[in-house]
């Protein structure tokens, strides 16, 4: 008998998620009590933090055999084995003493079995960050500006305009300028106190990418050169959070 | 406002030409008239000519603001922007002062700024050349074609027989002949005056790949043992020529 | 007049088989008599044999001219001329003196002309190999299963459970378990006197999945620390089948 089983409906959500956790944390710890499942964690260079919450009701089964049950991941060797998810396949991870099972079920069941990691790790508390701008879209459109400005500049610059969120990019060779709005039908939602803007550097959206590929909206908020939060919204009520501290121009 | 403004329906088009004129010439200055937007340009080792057209009727809208107007390009830097043009976005290019504003418009709108090349150009001529053969196809027959000759042999030698166009190429392994004609449907028309026959480096033509990706149809003409021209047709009447030197056996 | 003609309606079943084929062998003998055309070989290191057979009823024309033809192929070139088949393709082989015509027929005819390989071959009797497992698969379940396997594990082990197959590996850092069965729907045949078990170099088996993209079944078949023979079943009544020696633990 696990330890703990978590029985999720589709597997290829996790392996986008871990594939952009893993370029961000090498290892972390997941903990699961009563309400969900999550994992907090800064990158070593403490400019990103990775918060993920997935709360039971998302999984078509979750049983942790006490109040709480912790296990400690490689994001690379999770990865490696989410990587083999297929459409059709949903996802069971198991804890078992010292290793953790991850089985992708579909017409066959396969069953990886990988070990935990040992590691102790800072509680982090929610960074108290307060926004004045917020605009929500579609997880394609996320990815496409980000690849539209990933070829041409090394920090990206959110500028907040009354009707539209800017995102900028420059490098010698070419400045590019994005656009998004409600009235072109690029956002979902926008909101903008004031029209605050902040940069950082691109790498860390690129990271976020295949994140944003399984997530039905990306929601991104900042005001003026503050931190970042980049919410990716799943099915079930999964969210996987990034904040990336600002570059001072 | 801009010096002049060209706004056409698809990026895409504008995509796989440049990414073929790209690979002949590193740059190059259009000229835009009241007739039309043009480009003509050698390679570097003046065996390929690329000659672009495209009259004023194919764009939605053509203000050149004068009697005309010249700005030149680095196609290595506007190929770079353009490879983000996706399948529903409009292509508008403005003429700013030392800049040109590339645009891709769909649901957003993305704007990408690349310096102007100051350079002076010869004005050429369009080539006189006779062709006593011309045969026209898809641009995924001309694809294929090429395809299936280039890993087997550094030169193409076109044949015209009576009814078909035969593509030969050779290396120490293996000849490939391909045999194109209106009776297996893989030419659209064909005139052969003469059965000639004429061989041309298989580079350029690989490098011409690209632009019949977009293209509605492909028109080969060639005589014996002379310049080949390729006609590559685009919707709204567009054209992009390229010539390309014989190699004489 | 060609020697022998061989006419088949899939160009691309050819183009997967000698995919797998000649990344297990250089070169073969074809070997053509009134049934049908064989090929029977052993790698460099005698631990695998490629074994195909096509009857004569699998082709629209089997002409082979006399009482049997034999031609010498190099795998290599016989594969990148293949690589071009597409979809819609024929196939004609023509034995032409000291040459093979490879013809691929669609709306255009292209004719690969390689030269044949004079070489002396063992002519190999069929493995006399009994086998007390059996499992029949799709040829995508097949290929999953090894990609699943082939990033955590240098060695394949079979497992025969009483209903169901195991397909087994592992690495110092994780143990991957497939288990297809018929109850689960990824086997559509399955039969096991005993619970056998085998050990295999996994490198084979990737060897073999691109001939198992074009089969219409894949049969497992192997006992107790014995060679495994894996038929792929084509179109036709074709079979390629590849036996491999155990390692032995």
């Amino acid at each position: 008998m696990a330890d703990a089983r978590f029985y999720f409906s589709d597997a290829r959500t996790w392996r986008y998620m871990v594939a952009s956790i893993e370029k961000i944390i090498e290892e972390g710890v997941f903990v699961a009590t009563g309400e969900g499942l999550s994992l907090r964690a800064l990158d070593t260079s403490h400019v990103a933090m990775v918060d993920l919450y997935y709360p039971n009701t998302a999984f078509i089964e979750y049983d942790i055999g006490g109040e709480s049950v912790e296990f400690g991941v490689s994001f690379d060797l999770l990865s490696k084995v989410l990587r083999r998810a297929r459409k059709e396949d949903e996802l069971v991870l198991e804890v078992e003493g010292s290793r953790l099972a991850v089985k992708l079920k579909s017409r066959g069941e396969r069953t990886f079995r990988i070990p935990q990691v040992v590691m102790t790790y800072e509680k982090l508390p929610e960074p108290k960050v307060s926004f004045t701008v917020r605009a929500r879209m579609l997880g394609s459109t996320f990815r496409e500006a980000v690849r539209d400005l990933e070829p041409h500049s090394e920090t990206l610059t959110l500028r907040a305009l009354e009707d539209a969120l800017l995102l900028v990019g420059s490098s010698e060779m070419a400045t590019v300028e994005i656009e998004l709005s409600q009235s072109r039908g690029s956002l979902l939602d926008y909101e903008a106190e004031s029209q605050d803007r902040a940069s950082y550097s691109i790498e860390y959206f690129s990271e976020m990418l295949s994140a944003a590929q399984a997530a039905d909206a990306v929601v991104v908020s900042f005001s003026e050169d503050a931190p970042v939060r980049v919410d990716m919204e799943y099915l079930g009520g999964g969210r996987l959070t990034f904040y990336v501290s600002p570059k001072i121009e």
